[in-house]
């Protein structure tokens, strides 16, 4: 079948700046004293090929003995994991994306400068888990149903949002928060440009495709959010992992499909894919 | 016919402070002295009764003499005004409301720290054309029609609103702000609560009654405001001035009509609307 790729689509600076410097921190290292603060990035194909490079993985430092080396995964982590390597004796290499780091300084200027902090954004995903511990008290909203209960009457709020939210969303949200009183909103915006430039080829692809396939790692925010926005543009998607998970039905009968791929997606698991549609005969089978 | 008054209506304290020192000033100064750049309030009435106790108008200073005293309206003025009045040696009487004093105030601090000015407001209203004389370049929206045009991209904006404004539709533009590209929103809330305390009792006295009378000046910003949010409140009403304005078929057949007022109606015209509206029979008429 015919196979369209979106103009912009998969690894964004941040995710190759990552997983080039765990590389090197392997390399560099004798195997098995580098363990990673959960999974680099939210892709397991390219998380346990990592591992078979010798990456140990660790929810916490509590069990680490001094001299090992931890990595900081790109989506960042907060002061304490930062204060207790340090007591521990640690050695840490950062991979924090720098959109993630500007964020974090962007949320402790803001609380330095009095303002009550509000991060739109899951309060599970590890990037906004991390972001939050750069200021005390961090509001966290992701939707407008609990906002009446959570902000403080008249405060002096200042917004960030989680780096790869979608500009819409994040507007949308920025309203409902005006609708309440506030005496100040200082909105510094936070969001990846990367993330969006995706967003808006995935949008413009999804117009001109019978179906869209969308790749990357079923916990990246970044990936389900550009599923989201095909759906929404009218066409049936599918957001899979690799070429494991194509079923011929999603395919068949359409004449043309779209491909795109989250931030974190390498380009092999793009390729294979990309290869294997085009072989697919959506008309016979 | 039974008549409901709003909880909160009528004169806000911004209009009773300009209305005394308009009187004061008056008092303290020969006849004809005494010259205010435009209607001291949005209220005939009560300008045509300042007119008769000696207050000329003018649209300009152009034509003043030295030594004439200069009355500015709770409205306010730009900066070019108090410049030009020092000029030519003429007397300022300074009767801005204190709310419209600290949105000329908030623009300029945005200004000086570096934010493009953004004010959600009509463009012709006096305040409004008087406030952004406080910073350069100001850029006056009311619609998200132009938005696109008007706002530079990636901008780090200072956005204020008309004091008059409803929260709801300043919390709508801000929204639509926020889905352009933008580096930085710092909104600092310049509306004014008074206005805000009559628009949600006129909101909810309209879901009380058959028909609502909304008295004040036509050219009164926060009149016109409050009758459309009770038309929208889907109810009935009428934007009048005085009792001189109504006519019988406003209210026959209905059996509880509200009253409110904007914030520059003064008390004698509400009393007196209400009086005779108590004595109007709806049902035989």
């Amino acid at each position: 079948m015919e196979v369209r790729l979106a103009r912009k689509r998969g690894f964004c600076f941040g995710v190759e700046d990552a997983i080039e410097l765990a590389e090197r921190t392997l390399r560099e290292n004798e195997p098995g004293r580098v363990v990673a603060l959960g999974p680099v990035i939210h892709n397991p194909q390219v998380v346990e090929r990592l591992e078979r490079a010798g990456l140990n993985q660790s929810g916490d430092l509590d069990h680490l003995s001094a001299g090992t080396t931890v990595l900081i995964r790109s989506h960042g982590a907060g002061p304490d994991t930062y204060k207790q390597a340090e007591e521990k004796q640690l050695s840490i290499v950062d991979a924090t994306c720098v959109l993630v780091k500007r964020a974090q300084t962007v949320v402790r200027q803001l609380h330095e400068e009095g303002y009550r902090v509000v991060m739109i954004g899951d309060a599970n995903h590890p990037e906004v888990r991390g972001v939050i511990g750069y200021a005390p008290d961090v509001i966290v909203v992701d939707s407008e149903d609990s906002l009446d209960e959570v902000l403080p009457s008249r405060g002096k709020l200042g917004i960030v949002a989680q780096t790869t939210h979608a500009p819409e969303h994040v507007a949308q949200m920025i309203g409902e928060i005006a609708k309440r009183p506030f005496r100040e909103l200082r909105v510094v915006n936070t969001l990846c440009l990367e993330v969006v430039r995706r967003q808006e080829a995935a949008v413009e692809l999804a117009g001109e495709v019978d179906v869209m396939f969308v790749l990357g790692g079923r916990h990246s925010a970044n990936t389900q959010e550009l599923a989201r926005m095909c759906r929404d543009a009218g066409v049936p998607t599918y957001h899979l992992e690799t070429w494991a998970d194509f079923r011929p039905e999603m395919a068949r009968g359409k004449k043309v499909a779209g491909v795109t791929a989250g931030a974190s997606t390498p380009d092999f698991a793009i390729d294979e894919f990309v290869t294997n549609l085009k072989c697919f005969n959506s008309d016979s089978e």
